[in-house]
């Protein structure tokens, strides 16, 4: 019997990425898909791409309705709004991946100084921080996996295998990030209409953005100590996929090569990291509509300067898919199951 | 055991396309991939999107290495030299789906009028227009399929169920239809470059285009009278999609619903026609990445006048979605295997 | 002394375009912008295109003030409020070019078919219809211009000397036009989000939509016969432009190069019409930023089928700038002045 | 009498943009367009935005004709034929700006190690980089202008009020730079067409682009002392503009208020540099078409990073723009003179 998966909040663009891979996944069966403002109308209705897939409605739900009809809940809903949904889950015993910043955070002053008051504290230590490359054992006892940010996605694969082993400085970490549009959201805000943002690129929110902390938590648990690091993101003119440029110093005098060695030896058993080979960098064209991140090494062996390119597709790897990819871990199922599409190209 | 395909000119968009499909096709194995501009070259590096799937590099193989390779075949080569290749394999027995315009016409001497001279008249009979929804029985059992142009394909769907049931005037038939860029294929020319196209709009081959005589002839037949149509396409900045507005006039005076109805009956069964509901118009977004044709129809019921609007990606439905859908009904596969993907939205 | 400007809602897009010309136009100043929304805030806040350039802030002033300050009035305020606004101004003397829809129409009950009540028909009268190519001479005397809608504009003078001439088969006039973004202005709605609206095309009010009566007022008007027109808009990933294919069938049997001769003449004492050469088409991204129209013309002579494509900016001769050329006229000011930019390529 | 200006290799990117200012420019009237290819064909069949506008056709000119016809060069040619056609005019006792890197560098052997043998050692101490915020006064009484590249332009106004008021570690500079296309110019490759840039970004030449020792040379020898940056360039799907983000350490524990004082007092006479208030950061979008550089600071007040943005058209200001500013500075003319136009937005 299939796996009864609910949505709480179906109708952004993460909840129809989620459907995107979920209706075509051989083990689960989606039983509901809740949003106050489409409640009563299908589906189709709200994303035409999904007409005559299924006859699905929106519905406003109470918890125990939606109980009732799942066996698994993704949340992907605002954060604040999350802390409030997901214990309702937890009680009745569902396997929760919640696609906001509620579940993610260790220590509950980082995420109020960064967003607001944490109402749901005694979780956080049944929450993991689902990044798969990172912690796949611990998401397959968790409960509830706080599923990684965009950003923090795209930087830490990039990271991870360098500081894992000792090889870059810590203290002089850039990351310089260009996101599509799509990471916004599908909020009816100014700023993200089509003339606001087509032909033009700017940076914000230096030295601002919410997912800085994510990034510092991760590293500085692989590093045991405090890592701090300089985080720029930027919105690009394109619907999906972020580019990371990643500027670090090596601590040893090594080669591109060796570099790349240890990429590849710390990623060889994941299904959705390729790391490219010399002196190839990846275009986020290459990964969109997958799962994949892909990776390219830059080494100036002169004076150890590193350049570390990685990209994703935000509204998967970023966001649906790893969703997807960290609930098949807590179901048990092959962890590829449903994610396993080639890329959009061109 | 897997069929064993082979793809003659794989580097092109419609290549790399096959490819995505044909890579998770599971009963389809591609076992050679030919190119004579990227021979030896690892199929990996003229796509970074297809990293890490498979060990196939392009060759520049004989016919007799190719068909010893292989168990059917899709010739995705311009004009000209499809019909130089295809006897080729024919002669070995294989099962071909070709991608030009070669083997479209049956009546020579039209290709010959908007091509150039036909020099494998004989094969023609054995071929057969590749449009599912049109001629499904006769694919069966052919052994040639044109495989139908990208603008046809928009322009037939939304035109068979009005023709063959007599509803519309046919002189004077509109149609209007708008392409993303990668219907112009993967040639390097002024025209395609990035800074010609975007932000701009333009109309081209204005009464030359050589879809024109494809679309005539399926609607000439249908009729079974000659029919002339106006099209006039148009390219737009976007990577994917065919948008066909077609206007008609409406032999009777009907209302919008009976016209949905008729090609709601049409389509019944047809896997990959979506029929809007009343007054929904599609959007190519909608059908980007998957095979799905979507229509909509408007009816001015005052003077009866109409208009319809399909949504295709041109590079699967229009191209190498509608190949594979072909080789599934040569080889008795169900039509939908390895194509059964939703849209990608955004 | 320069005459004084005042621009009524200032701060959506037909509002920075107007200043982008005013601002360096020789023979006016800019001494009142209005916007409840942004009152108080300078207007390089709401368009940072405008840093430095003058220390005009927007504000909320009543008529009087408004009137105190300023000779001439642009309101590019949405309609039902224009007609409420543009009295008040009238009645202090002030000479109006009015961007909405409310001063367009000769006779009300067209108006109120397609918009609502009509609140001022007392000024119906004194109001011109600004399409300086048709009505020039009536706007030197008018006190209120209505500033034509971007689809008519580009519809009428593509038409224009083929109705004017008795050319064309009025029956049957198919209108396909394809426009960029900004055309939907700068309000917060969803459709104009770029990942609704990026990589993808759509048709929309197909036969509802609001420019159809204008178009068809002014061909009535030229023919002196009434004509109806099928009218089909089209959204386009793009910020700025709008493509009209106009498909005519001509009632005489006659060569492309006359036709051409007939668009020559007529508009040879244009400044902003230019017309191609034979078999040349335009594309938008060639009348960018400008207030051009250009013209290409193709027969197919063997039927005297013609299509007529015509390119303008939307938001210059599609607005703003023929709003500007309109207060030259008005004004005695050289028709092109401060209008006199070329088209930005790429 | 107007000064006669002659452009070499006129029809790439960077020619026409110059044509559409030099159009528009009052003391300057452009007498000779030399292409080799486009020989013989007038300037609006290359170019359509430049119809109606002159009668001038490219020619395939000697040396010798081109000195009568002119009194000023631009050569907008690749580098190495730059540094064959340059001497030609010199000897004729023409001022030129080139628009290659062939006398951007006062040591040869930079040129050298980056680029190529150079053949015309001797014209390089008569030669003045082009940026006329650092080097106006030599630019006025130079013979020839090596015009900065598009990257250095960005780059170089973003450090140097810092650098020259050493306010920032020079050891650790990042320069992360996101380009549109129109920066790789209308050469017809592969990497240029529309499908291989739209929706991705990528890195390229990490390490090895050919800008990174102009920047250096120029933040050397303001800080005499050798500087290396780290320098990355990304390549955006938009037409225009480069968004320039720059990471550096304040060697001082000052607030942003007086980092930007810095700016705006080393600027303050700049007609085409912009400083945005305290926590606003530039978009390309808001200098589209415009000859300006607009500049954010963001300062991490608690450690002194900061984080400068600056935003360029590579076609302007990062080309066309820079090399008439410097034009009119070479012949004494207002320095704005043809350049004063507002950017275009949206």
């Amino acid at each position: 019997m299939k796996t009864r998966v609910g949505i709480i909040g179906a109708t952004g663009y993460t909840g129809v990425e989620l459907l995107r891979f979920l209706m075509r996944h051989p083990e689960v069966e989606v039983t509901a898909l809740t949003s106050q403002k489409y409640a009563g109308i299908g589906i189709e209705r709200v994303f035409p791409s999904l007409t005559d897939q299924f006859q699905l409605k929106c519905e406003d739900l109470s918890f125990e309705q939606i109980s009732q009809k799942t066996d698994f809940i993704f949340t992907a809903v605002p954060h604040k709004t999350a802390m409030e949904t997901v214990p309702q889950f937890y009680k009745d015993g569902k396997r929760v991946v919640d696609l906001s910043a509620d579940f993610r955070f260790q220590d509950p002053t980082v995420y109020e100084r960064w967003y607001q008051k944490h109402t749901c504290i005694e979780l956080l230590s049944e929450s993991v921080y689902g990044l798969p490359e990172l912690h796949r054992e611990k998401i397959q006892k968790a409960k509830i996996v706080g599923n990684p940010g965009c950003y923090p996605t795209g930087a830490l694969i990039g990271l991870i295998p360098l500081v894992k082993n000792k090889m870059i400085s810590l203290d002089n970490i850039v990351i310089d990030a260009k996101s599509g549009v799509s990471g916004a959201g599908r909020d009816v805000v100014l700023e993200s209409l089509f003339c606001e943002v087509n032909e033009g690129v700017k940076a914000y929110k230096i030295f601002e953005h919410r997912h800085t902390p994510e990034i510092e938590q991760e590293l500085s648990q692989l590093a045991q100590k405090k890592v701090a690091v300089t985080f720029v993101p930027h919105l690009i003119p394109m619907d999906r996929g972020i580019l990371t440029t990643l500027y670090a110093h090596l601590t040893l005098k090594i080669k591109a090569e060796e570099v790349l060695k240890i990429f590849k030896d710390y990623y060889s058993k994941e299904p959705f990291v390729r790391i490219y080979p010399k002196s190839k960098i990846p275009n986020t064209k290459d990964v969109r509509g997958s799962n994949y991140c892909d990776i390219g090494v830059i080494v100036n062996e002169s004076d150890s300067r590193a350049v570390i390119v990685t990209a994703i597709d935000n509204l998967v790897k970023g966001a649906s898919g790893q969703a997807i990819q960290n609930m098949n871990i807590l179901l048990g199922y092959p962890e590829t199951m449903g994610l396993d599409v080639l890329p959009l190209s061109p």
